[in-house]
């Protein structure tokens, strides 16, 4: 068996993860095939991808009664079929090459697949990521052109009174000690989301990589903060209810802490020609208020399925969140909407669309197939990457 | 409701990714709490910190027939209680403030915490971390000192064939535009962890921090390689087995390829007084080939844990995996071995500490409580980073 060695070194070294109780001291060397198949299981690979763009996904759950699979790159769940072991699978093939959402649904419980080591950061949910790639590599993977790189920054916000994270893409070559100064781009997550699901889902590093590396984008900075600061508010004492909706708190952070923090750590333009801010979702309300909002902070807005509840896609400009729609009409260089035609946020961007068509306010509206997917978002990153600071 | 403007957001913005179909344009509004209620289950908080130490956990799981907390805070699984919306909860509070690993056990199956946004980054099983803090910040909590950053770093390994990661922390206010020059430690996850676990289980970004804030630790860049690169060359068809006893390939991907990215991106001495090399587990066993095997290389080498099968533990400094005994006996300013007294790999350690002392090789035995586990990392890593570079 091809995993031999491997599963003699996993039946050793993983034996206190899967076990509450210590082994006494010695006993992991005491291999039988029975401790060894109990500490790691038949050497699942999940999933499993095969030549001709086909997966086989796998769950080992022997006691379970039903296991399916719900995938994005599916219209509906699939059933999974178990063998004589206890490991459930499936064969499928997505209709293209492209990352995808998914979680096993056990008996009814949705779970992560426990091994792929690819997950979807989020709060409230566990989808692991599932990468279909074609025979040329995407926009969205990595290839061998010069890389720039991720990382994890931690500040103190004065805003919410707490350390805070945020994560930091720059260009391959990027020098804080040379002349070159480049442009800010601020991306805000979906609901739930995280200050990671831009760069693990979004793959934004390798699309900025390729699309810079091709001369089809500006080297820029982007700056990924967390929007939802109540987590850990509350368990301070600093918040007393988790405010999904608190979009104003959201805008003082970007403009007070987070930007501040990226204008004197980052060799970056300071001006609004050279700031870009856009989102996802919530994270596409959050950006609107931000850029439209803010028009002397930006030149460059871009909302992503951003979720406009009730009127505000036109009260929004009369009562303060947004500047007054004379100053919109002057004030940007870029105003971008995108909206899949089968996102279920549809008809609030086709709103905005139209109240800004009647006000006479230019802006882009683009408005491909598919729904409130991340598939969709790489999308509009790719798009969105090519249009700002030019 | 506290949580009512949540949910309302929640049950709009989540839809899709509880659900596979896509809702037809619209229908995210037209809420009712059926709908709210399947999109986005009773506002389950989970893990839930109390004032005293204590900790509640949460799993919705309406169909369960049981439902277990498995937490390595506790010497044994203990059943969670439904209650009659199928949410399950149990509270228990840990003899010590820590960050521990748990997974909930649903019908006999391990599934990591939707709820809790941090998991515990591994190829093979999907654990969630709960952190328990104490009334005094620990040495593993953020507190408001400056912060180093972790970057996630992207390279071709001419040694693997493939693009790979790395992690990388920098202290606070690295300039490699300045004049200071760092030492740097390479640090190594163990088996079927990742070049992430480091940074997101062992926290060795905030024990910098703090060490360096409080004149503990010397300045230094701390690199975490990822030690198993076979999942990928596999799908690229670059090898045909999962060899996670390939420690000769690690040694030479971290003297071949990691550390020449390290020296030419980084402000760094190259010299092995300068160099340090660390792991745990696997990554124990990794680190004693890669630092006694090559003193030209390091100086400062410690195993955390280490993984040695059989007789390694003398039998590598005659096979050419170490340097011969006299060499290793005059070739390094540390040598240190960490193994808990109820880890499962003691003996190991203590056949090589036992080696080592016969062969008058100057070196630290530490063999403080506890098994196999991240809670003994974060200790042995906060103890090594004292020592080193001094």
């Amino acid at each position: 068996m091809k995993t031999y060695r491997f599963l003699i070194a996993a039946a050793v070294l993983l034996a206190p993860l899967f076990s509450q109780a210590q082994p006494q001291a010695g006993e992991g060397q005491r291999l039988t095939p029975q401790v060894m198949a109990r500490l790691f299981p038949a050497g699942v690979v999940s999933p499993d991808y095969h030549a001709d763009g086909s997966v086989t996904f796998r769950c080992q759950a022997p006691a379970a009664r039903s296991v399916s699979l719900d995938c994005q790159m599916l219209p509906a769940p699939v059933a999974m079929v178990r063998d004589d072991k206890g490991v459930w699978s499936v064969t499928v093939k997505p209709g293209k090459p492209d990352i995808y959402p998914y979680a096993f649904v056990v008996d009814g419980t949705r779970i992560a697949d426990p091994n792929n080591m690819f997950i979807f950061p989020n709060e409230g949910f566990k989808n692991s990521l599932v990468d279909v790639r074609g025979p040329e590599p995407s926009v969205q993977d990595i290839q061998d052109v010069p890389h720039g790189k991720v990382s994890y920054r931690f500040y103190h916000s004065g805003t919410c009174g707490i350390e805070r994270q945020m994560t930091v893409y720059t260009p391959a070559g990027y020098d804080p000690a040379g002349s070159e100064k480049l442009p800010v781009l601020y991306l805000i997550h979906g609901m739930t989301d995280t200050y990671e699901t831009w760069f693990k889902v979004g793959h934004v590093n390798n699309i900025l990589d390729n699309l810079i590396a091709a001369g089809l984008a500006r080297r820029m900075i982007v700056v990924m903060p967390y929007a939802n600061p109540y987590p850990e508010m509350m368990r301070q004492g600093l918040a007393d209810r988790y405010d999904a909706m608190d979009t104003e708190r959201v805008v003082r952070e970007i403009l007070d802490d987070v930007r501040p923090f990226i204008e004197s750590h980052y060799k970056v333009r300071t001006s609004a020609r050279d700031r870009a801010v856009a989102g996802f979702s919530l994270g596409g309300r959050q950006a609107l208020a931000c850029g439209l909002g803010h028009p002397e902070a930006f030149q460059w807005v871009c909302a992503m399925a951003p979720a406009l509840f009730g009127e505000e896609y036109r009260t929004n400009f009369t009562n303060g969140t947004y500047a007054p729609v004379e100053k919109v009409r002057n004030s940007y260089r870029l105003l971008w909407i995108g909206t899949g035609t089968s996102d279920f946020l549809i008809t609030p961007s086709r709103n905005l669309d139209a109240f800004l068509t009647e006000n006479g306010i230019r802006h882009t509206f683009y408005t491909p197939d598919g729904g409130h997917t991340w598939m969709n978002c790489r999308d509009y990153i790719t798009r969105v990457a090519q249009l700002i600071f030019k």
